[in-house]
């Protein structure tokens, strides 16, 4: 039995911010975690095998994880109970293809950090199927991906800041297991079921994020202080309007729209809010920035809000003008971060439903 | 019919920040203005008589908009077409007794900005029916005030920041009049059915944002500085757990789940967590200093935090520990604020619902 390991083998694959965060939590319960890198990671291994120091995250890992290149990803990972997928969402088809041979060798259990949506012959689909979809074909039945949705700004995993996100699984055996081997005092995760409306929260948070971050630049621009009075009732009745859209695509996508009331959805929503880049660029936007102005002031920062408007502008050119009208936000957002019209919201369309 | 009055003669009862803040959109969009003040508001309206600007709102009110002492209230408000109550949670039933001879004469639409809970005779109730019961009984059945919830700072309002509100009243003729009355380019009203979910949500944010504010404050006791990596996730847990329980309760008091995912429920306890005396408060008590020294530093600024934990207080005293034991943050709250227990959260029991 899986729960039955006090300490497994576990291989996390991609280093980016995400995937060594966890390595934090997984090595403090005891586990032999290994931390390989994905091809773009080889400088920050090579970061941390001289230092466990990462050059990102700004903290040292503890000094039991391993960190090693992406070309010994087979033998490293071989041995492992369990593997955790950290690289960016650009790398699943990478890590399904690199983890086949070991995964055909041995099905085990993989958890996933990656987050996003993917559009392909006309379906809109959540990662942990995009991965899956990226395997052998023998493979897809028996390998179904836990992932990790819910409010984790991974600077603050590192630093052991008290986190709860969400594990949803198709097999909750499995999303119970993996969320007994992360427990710690600091970290914890609350098992769902609902595996396509967890995962499209924790892709759209990053597209509303970027609406409600126009306030702070809306606000600067007019000559603002930040301060408790400032434009933070235009962030609100953006913020709200955001749950509600997050529960029509959940709803359109198969998932429960319950879901966006809870960590996977309000709680993830706020914290994208509360940091990172997506916020960053939001606000240039609000200060009269263009998109690429914008995107050139960020010094190459990877956009995942934009990422995520690309994806779904393609999927609502598919789906229509109805379903445009039902998601009058996300619409003048893809206008606004693809197609640099002027951030100006049709608030006169919100909460109409 | 009351829709169709373009210029109407409206009585704003109470002129602290919600009421003062009102009369700009509806002096801007063309009506009578009078602003009375509550026998707590003498110095306000004496200022604002001489020179138009509000004390505590930082800003001018529009010139057409007239200012007048309590005493005043029965002439100046004889004439109005609609009476707004801006007065404080606690002088609702002075607003009460004070309107009825108005009332009596001829009933009137009333807008009401006080928000709160009451617990008396082992019930729990929202603002608007507190009001009614202080109202002579004849009038019970014929004065339903349209509640406003949703999230507005005051002083955004005043300086005409963009904002959403919900308007919400068992009477929805009423509902849209005023919807209609108070509607320009910067300030718009959603129609919404659930008078007491959406109080009951306008009520609850105080005492929830209280919870989310620790994380700045443990934040600052702990060395750090705010920024983007500080304990946003553990704000983001809160946030998210807040939202489950307010659920809980607006459905016991008999209001609709579904009101907490939208303006009156996440979108004010956004904004609230944004500004203000209760984050300031909470942050406070999260950096060590007991509920006594924190009242202190606040200098004696009315804590609506304060007063909505009291009332929750007896009612789950009344309610049982089963009550208690579905809202493990709000119990936990009541500890902290009330009987000074530490900041230690029952992260533990979180999302068990």
């Amino acid at each position: 039995m899986l729960q039955a390991l006090p300490m497994a083998r576990i291989a996390v694959v991609g280093a980016g911010m995400m995937g060594s965060a966890l390595c934090v939590p997984l090595a403090d319960a005891g586990h032999d975690v290994r931390l390989i890198g994905s091809p773009l990671d080889e400088a920050s291994i090579l970061d941390l095998q001289r230092s466990k120091a990462h050059p990102l995250l700004g903290v040292s890992l503890p000094s039991s994880v391993r960190c090693q290149l992406a070309q010994d990803l087979g033998p490293a990972s071989e041995e492992a109970d369990a593997i955790v997928l950290g690289v960016s969402s650009a790398g699943v088809g990478w890590a399904a293809r690199a983890l086949a041979p070991v995964l055909e060798q041995r099905a085990r259990p993989v958890l996933m950090l990656s987050k996003g949506l993917v559009f392909e012959h006309g379906l809109l689909s959540v990662l942990s199927e995009a991965f899956r979809a990226a395997l052998p074909p023998p493979l897809r039945p028996i390998c179904q991906p836990v992932a990790v949705c819910g409010p984790c700004i991974a600077g603050e995993l590192a630093r052991r800041v008290p986190t709860l996100v969400v594990f949803s699984g198709h097999e909750s055996t499995l999303a119970h297991a993996f969320a007994a081997w992360v427990r710690t005092p600091y970290y914890r995760a609350v098992v769902h079921r609902d595996v396509v409306g967890a995962q499209v929260c924790a892709a759209l948070k990053n597209a509303y994020a970027l609406g409600i971050a126009f306030g702070a630049g809306l606000h600067a621009r007019a000559g603002g202080q930040p301060g408790s009075v400032a434009m933070h009732n235009y962030e609100a009745a953006v913020f709200a309007q955001a749950c509600l859209e997050m529960q029509q695509l959940v709803s359109r996508l198969g998932g429960d729209a319950a879901s966006v009331l809870g960590l996977a959805g309000t709680g993830d929503l706020t914290v994208t809010c509360n940091g990172g880049r997506t916020g960053r660029f939001g606000a240039l936007l609000g200060r009269g920035q263009t998109p690429s102005e914008a995107t050139h002031a960020m010094q190459g920062a990877t956009l995942e809000c934009l990422e995520v408007l690309a994806v779904l502008d393609r999927y609502l050119a598919h789906a229509g003008a109805a379903r445009r009208a039902e998601l009058p936000l996300l619409s003048r957002l893809i206008e606004i971060a693809l197609e640099g019209a002027p951030v100006e919201l049709p608030f006169q369309d919100f909460f109409r439903g």
